[in-house]
């Protein structure tokens, strides 16, 4: 695939190997995970991480929600961290690669450094983000939230999975609850590779993604009143039937969506009652999430599928119940990103994530960006999510080169 | 209202006053029901029910599924019973007139005639069915399936309750598993006074509907597949989203049913996997419920809205999961209601009944007819299902008035 010499590469093999061994800790099914954040297998999977790193020549930190910090030392003295990362929790009925490849690049990267002697400028930094799927303790992305001072750490420790178990004490329990303050660690810039858990680089054939940034969202309740009836002695022509209000509201949302591309807009729950085969439907509520890479794209979806449910169900009740900013990520770094996949000779295309990553609250601090690999069929929070091996090493390899330009590139910061 | 003087007229008051107090009996919420079949409180409206007919004359007998006949004799021998009735089970938040009615009605008649030392030629029965509402022990209309020999006896005695108890254990249970075996009681006509359940009579300000058949029904299952996907990171035009499809299906059953008056369609069951908001919809269940007077309008609805469903949604799975073909009543018993109602006084019009009523399986063995009169807001199983003393009365009087009439047309008839 490439034609350029590099001193430094990433071994597509030991990546894959390791991908392969760790997803035994908390292994789901033939090929899937069920290692959810802070739980035996979580607390296993970061005692590996901890003596890989340290055999590596790292010192590893944990902060107060369990974010791991595997740090190499810089050459220079006074410098910040060129850091990479991402999470090693997963799904419930997850994969081995969301997060997972992310951080295991890292540790990848440290192997390869290791085995040459080299050291960077600054130091680098591998992180392990705490609880970025949010499957078992709500938010998601809550270590780099906590990191970045989204959250305030003491609200974070008291909040509990559906046992009643606190974040704090299932910290506690694994031994991860560290003592170093929320964003201890100065950063001069955050990488990180993720697997794109779309369709988009696997139909476009494409090697890897430089990602532009983060889509807004907007997420809409709405609650749609008719009048419950008797499914054979009501009328047509008298019913105020609810579920063909709502079957309007989720055809317009599409169509809405369609006309403001590339944002996207879904009705992923539907509740109608009382859902009864023999009854017109009296009530139905529905969810809707709306996403634009750009805040003034994302207001025109929002105003103006508002404007259509008005029109189509007059008195729907319309609530927004979360909105997000777009983010969009460190110029300098995509164009870095950019640059080394065309020297690797790998097709690259600029895309905006539709998910959200740890990336998205780091890059509010500091300069940040992210590469994403295509996921096969873009399945993802799926035992048959996958990446190939040269899929992933060619990620990694991009990753590597991107972190040595960084080095260069943030001599000024500390 | 009504200017035609009658020997005999019903007493307004009186019905009203049988209506709330075995209303005490199940009673739910301020003006509701819950007196399910075969439960205690049925068991108790049960004997105020023997104890009030046989107070009035009659002979009580009960068959092997718990149907009750209260028979005054006839004047002439050999004939068989007119008869009149419905149900005094009701849904577990059910209201005070449903099935309630057309069973007290029956008893005014008896007081009446009690009253005026008057005896019919024919025996007259006021029949009490077991398990109309089928919310207890399915099916519904149980009792007069098993005596119109529907369902076998020892089929029905053993389905089984929620909580496993059988018909047989929960007739045991209150003494009402009668000797008479179905069909016992030989009928020469059978007409029941019900409330509407819809809105029709209330919106054409008539006082009472005269029942020509009951629809005809068929249900349908669809299945819809399209592909589970991320909300945010799956590009619109590259989603299978089957909830658009579902959508797509629940307004053409609106269209379609639209097209073929008075037929109607119902979409009253949707449910959506995983039904999460930030997950577009991998799979839809629909069931629909399509109703009409007559076989070949059914058939055309069918057929037009699986044609639709191919058409708008390829590779979904439509099928049949219940038909049930349209009952015309006896024509002659039709004609003398409408006659007796223009003696009384009081506007009717013909209308079809869209729910199933006890009378439909009867009129499947004998001359049989029904009398609706308004639900306000075309509201039942419901606890603010009403109708007025007014109209309760005048439905009562018709009844009367037509059990008169039917005494001296089916002379032939043993």
């Amino acid at each position: 695939m490439t034609a350029v010499p590099s001193a430094l590469a990433i071994d597509a093999g030991r990546l894959w190997s390791d991908i392969l061994s760790t997803a035994r800790i908390g292994a789901y099914g033939e090929t899937g995970m069920n290692r959810l954040a802070l739980s035996a297998s979580d607390g296993a999977v970061r005692g590996w991480f901890t003596a890989e790193c340290r055999a590596l020549g790292c010192t590893v930190e944990v902060d107060g929600v369990g974010n791991m910090f595997a740090t190499l030392p810089g050459t220079e003295p006074g410098l910040a961290a060129i850091a990479v990362g991402s999470h090693l929790d997963t799904q419930p009925a997850g994969g081995r690669f969301d997060g997972i490849l992310g951080v295991l690049a890292g540790v990848e990267i440290l192997r390869v450094l290791h085995a040459a002697g080299r050291r960077l400028r600054h130091p680098f930094t591998v992180i392990n983000w705490t609880n970025e799927e949010g499957s078992r303790f709500s938010p998601a992305m809550m270590g780099s939230g906590v990191f970045c001072g989204v959250h305030d750490l003491e609200t974070i420790l008291v909040r509990k999975d559906k046992d009643g178990v606190t974040v704090g004490e299932a910290l506690a329990a694994i031994g991860y609850r560290g003592a170093h303050a929320p964003g201890h660690l100065p950063l001069a810039a955050y990488l990180e590779l993720h697997i794109e858990q779309g369709p988009v680089l696997e139909a476009d054939g494409s090697a890897v993604g430089v990602v532009s940034g983060v889509q807004g969202l907007c997420w809409l309740d709405v609650r749609i009143r008719g009048t419950e009836a008797h499914a054979g002695a009501f009328p047509m022509n008298l019913r105020a039937d609810a579920l063909v209000s709502a079957a309007k509201v989720v055809l317009v949302a599409e169509a809405v969506a369609l006309k403001h591309p590339p944002g996207v807009a879904t009705v992923g729950h539907i509740h109608a009652m009382p859902n009864s085969r023999n009854v017109v439907p009296g009530e139905v509520r529905l969810e809707i999430d709306m996403r634009h890479p750009e805040a003034v794209g994302l207001a025109a979806i929002e105003a103006a599928l508002t404007a259509d449910i008005e029109r189509l169900v007059p008195g729907a009740e319309v609530s927004v119940v979360w909105r997000k900013a777009p983010v969009v990520f460190d110029a300098a770094l995509r164009g870095v990103i950019r640059q080394e996949a065309e020297a690797l000779g790998l097709s690259a295309i600029d895309m905006v994530s539709g998910a959200g990553h740890d990336a998205a609250h780091v890059a509010g601090r500091v300069p940040a960006a992210m590469i994403f690999i295509p996921s096969r069929e873009g399945l993802s929070h799926n035992e048959r999510e996958f990446s190939s091996p040269q899929q992933c090493a060619e990620g990694a390899d991009l990753l590597l080169r991107s972190v040595l330009r960084a080095d260069e590139l943030h001599p000024e910061r500390s």
